[in-house]
């Protein structure tokens, strides 16, 4: 990549092939890079710094209401992973087993963690003793491994990254406030910071987790309207307590089983961020996750007046953005335009001869191609005022997609009709039976994404089935 | 642990059984806990936010020279393990061995990693294509498995947690002053943060990394006078760089293999840090590294005024301090006391009906047991000056440990007398031989520690053979 006639720029046209694009711009932006080993990636610099932005933001509100770190094993005895039934029955045929330790075979297998609700339970239920105990609010970043098929970097890997919650309760409502607190976390983090606007809601009993009772979910939009679980958050209830025997004196002095939780968010939101926001010139990165929030292109690096002046704009910004500058000196500015462009830094600045002349930059902004000359003297509440117009923007950009893909049906003809034409979430009635769930998903592709939190009634039948009907569900095929 | 009664908080007296009173501290101080995999520990949140210290400060530390963060993938393709020598031969014996995902058998094995040499090599070899690319100075904090025999919380554990960095250079200086510049971050880490002196050097060919040119390394001395080693950094020159063919386009444009290395740290530094400075009350944190730097203890939580003027002070400290208050209604003071000593906390503040009429409260510091009154108007910067004698004397008092243990010996019979009496470090000639150091290893039970890099001559001869010495050698019995 060190000479322009090397680096093909041209990505696969988004409109096209969105697939072929996605991969384009992981590859191209330097998010990632494939491995020898099928659905394994290795995650750069660039992509790593992006989830340290996630990572750090979750940690702190997670911290904020009290939710402690911890670390637990990576491996899981198979007969712990076997003990909650439908637990089990949904992660036994992607999970990898562990046969060997050294040259020796070992006695019992062991699963790498796919998720570690029975690893929890099973120390919670030693940790546990009196209502003083509780509740316990653990969490932990780590990878966990799915031995899917189909892999895409960042949105199905075998491997990835994410934090997964845990907690016991001697209360079910103090169980269940907690499950939604998280969403709501997870709500805001990916609205604000990622600006992507999220549908909340409950899965249905067909998509809710294995194992639990409730299954909330934040959904996210793509750019060509299919959707995107972006995070999920689980109540137990006492399905996993009672086969763990996690139990605790109540105040009374009697002995009940805890209520439960899980919840958690992966490395998928860097692909929801690529495909929520990027076009045809890349990656576009929402200011407040952005690795690089600006980045000084000096237009004459011959000329010491101008590069002395780069030099000190990026000391000024360096105290309160995250700013790079460009000093490469075997790329033209041209090339240099179209690979921030492609990295998705929000903000460009370009200063030449010219500029330090009239004691200005030229700021670019990567959303709209905007060109503005602003005086050095302003640049700093200039170039805050700039970056929230972007963040805003994005957030307005897919909200309005959100808008234009979401459709009302009243029968399974239409649904049909809407989803083919328009992709996005289509809003149905449902009687609540599995079935007619299934015969959706047959005919039109699509799941149920979520029963959402604000309910409507935009018919009493169901759209399937013609009987009464129970929630209003949002619909959509899915990464 | 809801009662005093069931609350057993006596710990084996240090002096009579080190290795039991390493344990209890671990689960008493309620940093760790078994699980029902021999060799997997579950980090409890008080012992991971030690490791989040930690990790806080060296990664801020790696950024300043440069490094980016980035996440490999967890498991090492058999072959990929097999291709540099020396290195499976030190890892093959303790690898875990992946061989079904899902139901199905898989046709190539995978091996979790035990550390990622192989895997940044293959990568590195397909990343870099010239010196303009280089270097490349990547890490990730992840957690490796080594299929280890005998097992100790923290200290030797068959899963741990660390980061390992990975460099490439265009030549061998850059890397070699890489592999010190990580080391002396090690040694800033483990001197100014957790309070324990280090002797600094090289590892002997016997001692060093499978595949590694040249180990340097930071040691640690315990409180029994074993040693512990604490961090390494290594050297490889091109040993994986041919065999990977890691090659780059040099300025000359002729190719070239990178220089590399890699340098680790690890939730070891825990066990460091209990076993350098704990005691018989308990475990004891340096105020740099502690998770609660201060605990505020009420002494009568029925009396409004004491808990009000508590919860000032408390929300006075907490702008500048790590700082808790315990107002558990089901303990009594002499309780808690005993709770925040065993748990390391470097200062105990109470405050009772008597300190309110006064407005001062009584600073108890952990490593002396001292009780200071202090007004509360002083208490900020009074505070500060305390928990920074603390940390000083913490160092001190091990650089005195360190200082008292190490001997100068001249003969293998000396060698033998001042080792079985006093453990620590033996300095002695050595004429650079392997069967030298086979020989202290087994006549002495100590290891060459390091060819440290200040060296003296304490005689001419090797202390085994009597042959012309080469270098000065610290040798220690070790964890």
């Amino acid at each position: 990549m060190n000479d322009n006639k090397n680096y093909v720029r041209e990505i696969t046209n988004i409109e096209d092939d969105f697939a072929k694009w996605y991969t384009d711009i992981v590859i191209k932006a330097d998010l990632a890079d494939y491995t020898d080993v099928k659905g394994f990636m290795a995650i750069k610099p660039y992509g790593f710094a992006i989830w340290e932005n996630i990572k750090e933001y979750a940690d702190k509100e997670f911290k904020k209401v009290g939710v402690k770190n911890v670390y637990l094993p990576l491996l899981i005895p198979e007969d712990l992973l076997n003990k909650e039934k439908d637990h089990i029955e949904g992660f036994a045929p992607e999970v990898a087993w562990v046969t060997h330790g050294g040259a020796q075979e070992l006695e019992n297998r062991f699963c790498i963690r796919p998720t570690s609700e029975t690893l929890f339970s099973n120390l919670y239920g030693k940790w546990v003793k009196s209502w003083r105990d509780l509740p316990m609010v653990y969490n932990q970043w780590c990878s966990v491994i799915r031995w899917e098929k189909e892999t895409k970097p960042f949105l199905r890997t075998r491997e990835f990254l994410w934090q997964e919650g845990h907690t016991v309760h001697d209360n079910a409502e103090e169980a269940k406030d907690l499950t939604l607190k998280m969403l709501s976390i997870y709500r805001e983090l990916i609205e604000k910071k990622l600006a992507i606007p999220v549908l909340q809601g409950e899965k249905t009993e067909t998509e809710k987790f294995a194992g639990a009772e409730n299954t909330y979910t934040v959904e996210t939009l793509m750019h060509d309207g299919k959707i995107l679980q972006a995070g999920t958050s689980h109540y137990f209830g006492q399905n996993f307590s009672r086969p763990f025997k996690i139990k605790f004196l109540n105040k009374n002095e009697e002995e009940e089983y805890v209520y439960q939780t899980s919840w958690g968010i992966s490395t998928r939101l860097i692909g929801a961020i690529i495909m929520a926001h990027g076009d045809n010139r890349g990656l576009k990165l929402p200011p407040e996750i952005a690795p690089i929030q600006v980045i000084i292109v000096p237009i004459s690096l011959s000329n010491e007046v101008v590069t002395s002046k780069a030099n000190e704009l990026f000391d000024v910004l360096n105290k309160s953005f995250r700013v790079e500058i460009d000093k490469r000196d075997n790329y033209s500015p041209g090339y240099k335009f179209n690979d921030w462009e492609m990295k998705g830094v929000p903000v460009r600045i370009e200063i030449g001869p010219k500029d330090v002349l009239e004691n200005q930059c030229i700021i670019v902004e990567r959303d709209t191609g905007d060109k503005t000359a602003i005086k050095l003297d302003d640049i700093d509440p200039e170039l805050r005022k700039i970056l929230n117009n972007i963040q805003k923007r994005m957030f307005d950009a897919c909200k309005n997609n959100k808008e234009n893909r979401t459709s009302s049906v009243n029968s399974l003809d239409e649904f049909v009709e809407r989803i083919n034409e328009n992709q996005g979430y289509i809003k149905a009635m449902w009687c609540g039976d599995k079935e007619c769930e299934a015969e959706i998903r047959e005919k039109t592709g699509a799941k149920s994404r979520c029963v959402p939190f604000e309910q409507e009634k935009i018919s009493d039948k169901c759209v399937v089935c013609g009987k009464k009907a129970k929630h209003l569900v949002f619909w959509g095929r899915q990464y």
